[in-house]
């Protein structure tokens, strides 16, 4: 009865409250399935031939920098929209070629997030409503990749056979098999399984291959093999997997008039921002994450780090990842912590989210839901901004290491001041 | 230089810790690789077309009872050696069958253990010594199966299935390997993925199926089916696969003079056994373990549970299962436990054994090797005895459900007086 007092801030509260009790149950229901690869044209919603996507906030062509700017530049000649790079930055600056953010487009980016119309997008489907979310496909293994600020002959013709070979012919498997390939369980068992499936996907690869194993044999010699080659190249097929899948559920909560959970997380090379149920697409943006703790490839040091961008933190809206951490002890090995400090971080994430996943759940933790649906006012209240599990790109291109990032507080403040300008 | 005193007893631990030394450097050094899939009587040295082998240290016939008595009786008729199981007990009464323990053929058995000549056993072979272990195949996920207590038309077509269609169709694929399929990086790489591979081997049946997948799509459509529709019919598959591999590792320990590293233990339904290195192929044995914690399938009481034997406990010798707990939280869901009771318990064990194992690691204890080597001398002077984690069948035949279960002193005692009689 408290809650119907007719005070305004309790009245605030609670309408509050119930919005994101709304949203809450709209993550929740997700059910994601991954339904089809297209060239990113044929599925990515008003996209254009003109027009890359990237990864965080949009900014103007001439705020991108280092990394990120490569990538762009590569993405603009690898989809034959300029024939050199330095065609390619004029065609930028003129505005002949247009840059927009992923999320805008259904879309999330890994690292800097190039994606271009004729690039192969995993296409993950919530069985319920429909509702989309797509990434570019997992490069390989090899550490110098577009997304990681690196494009050459080797980068171009690796994006070549992705959508010349991979894309065709894993996009024709997933069709095969009639309603899709159901997501969320791979997701529940991965989590049991040492993966956060942000910066640990290996159970989640696998237990994707064993799903396709029964199509896989089916197809012809030359397809299976090569088919077999790629999803065997490498443990990190299943974040894009993953990324889309988060997307496909974050989404659903846009527009819960009201809720301060938080719908996606992103960045660019220059800037950090977070959107909030209750303002639909709007990005509340500020400075970049801060290293909390990584741990970087031999014969690299912090003076190499390069920030390129990254919307993978999609997992974490979604309750996974930083997160998560307590499901994947083996991430010290790749990252660095503790298993000490990953429980007690990923408790600490209990007190700034909403709610507790239903089905995303944490051995460890005696099989507790992990801390989902981030609430940007208990964010501001306690001063504790979201871990983020990422990939550590270095400033001569390719993935040099990985770590844990703190997401900074003023977007959240930012979110929390925005809501109470337009209470529920 | 303190172990240098002649001092008798002292003296005696010097040698025995050297002893111990070479023994755990045996076991270290094991680099199984699974070689071919054969019927027993093709590759069980000594193995006779009447000769039925089982779990536990060898009993006479009549001492027999329940469940593996059953299973006996069904592993005659099984192999046409009575037409129905009344003859076949008559037969094995009159000795006209024999039974043997399945470790005195390089084997190890699951449960009861049942092995008869034209059952296929997975080949494990040591790559640097060619010494090999072996055990049947994975039953599927039938509750009822032959190996807990229950033989029916079901259990024979089932065990039919895997003598004509998969042995020879998964052997044929194995066989094709070049150089085999090496296991131990299977196996280190599950332990870092929620298995301790004794009741949890998830990730490694995953694992398995990924280092298959290239051979399996070049098999014609009916083979590549069946094996598909096996190899992803359960998460046990590699269970098989552990056994064999930690018994082609334990038993390279047989004949270490005066060491006290324990080389097996094993259980009929009457009597747990276990060996040690310095006294080769003698069992020393003792009563039933005890239950210490469990959990089971719903419908069923305490009052339901029956030893039918096992000589899965091999794993433990290698410093898996019981002794890896800490690597998989997982396992509460299936045989109970807390994570705290499950770290306890694994660092417990660290007191009884006398070595870390070099690559058996566990996440959760920041990459520690896992106890290996348990020392019969570290029992007795502790009183703790090692942890077994185990299935549990019941009266009615069939699983119903899992545990972790406690050795008896015992066995240890008695090895530690043998030891003490014959000094190194």
């Amino acid at each position: 009865m408290q809650e119907h007092v007719a005070d305004g801030h309790q009245s605030a509260s609670a309408a509050a409250r119930a919005a994101n009790e709304r949203a809450l149950q709209i993550l929740f229901s997700g059910d994601p399935v991954l339904v089809d690869i297209r060239p990113a044209i044929d599925v990515l919603p008003g996209l254009t031939r003109d027009t890359v996507l990237t990864s965080g906030p949009p900014l103007p062509w001439n705020a991108y920098s280092g990394g990120q700017r490569q990538a762009l530049l590569g993405g603009v000649v690898y989809e034959g929209l300029a024939p050199d790079l330095a065609t390619a930055d004029k065609a930028l600056d003129a505005g002949d070629v247009r840059i927009a953010g992923c999320h805008d487009y259904s879309c999330v980016g890994s690292l800097a997030g190039v994606t271009t119309a004729s690039m192969p997008v995993l296409v993950v489907e919530d069985r319920n409503t429909g509702h989309r979310g797509h990434c570019t496909l997992f490069e390989g293994a090899a550490s110098a990749r577009l997304n990681y600020g690196v494009y050459d002959d080797a980068v171009q013709q690796n994006l070549e056979y992705l959508a010349e070979v991979i894309g065709p012919a894993l996009g024709g498997l997933v069709r095969s098999i009639e309603g899709g390939l159901a997501v969320r369980p791979m997701m529940e068992r991965a989590l049991r399984q040492g993966d956060e499936l942000h910066s640990r996907n290996t159970a989640a690869s696998l237990l994707f291959l064993q799903a396709i194993v029964p199509s896989l044999i089916e197809l012809d010699g030359p397809a299976a093999r090569e088919l077999t080659r790629y999803m065997t190249s490498g443990d990190y097929f299943f974040l894009r997997v993953s990324m889309a899948a988060c997307k496909s559920m974050a989404d659903r909560m846009y527009g819960v008039e009201g809720s301060s959970i938080v719908t996606a997380m992103a960045f660019s090379c220059k800037e950090f921002g977070i959107r909030v149920a209750g303002h639909g697409d709007r990005w509340f943006r500020g400075p970049l994450p801060t290293a909390e703790e990584f741990r970087l490839f031999d014969g690299h040091g912090p003076e190499d780090i390069e920030v390129m961008g990254g919307e993978s933190p999609i997992t974490e809206v979604c309750g996974l990842g930083g997160l998560a951490q307590a499901a994947a002890f083996p991430l010290q090995a790749y990252q660095g912590g503790s298993p000490q400090r990953m429980v007690e971080r990923n408790l600490q994430m209990y007190g700034i989210t909403a709610g507790e996943h239903p089905t995303f759940k944490i051995p460890y933790l005696q099989y507790r839901g992990t801390p989902a649906g981030i609430d940007v006012h208990r964010v501001v209240a306690s001063g504790v901004t979201p871990l983020m599990d990422v990939g550590i790109a270095g400033r001569a291109g390719g993935q040099i290491g990985a770590g844990c990032f703190r997401a900074p507080l003023e977007p959240f403040r930012a979110a929390a001041n925005a809501l109470s300008l337009s209470p529920a």
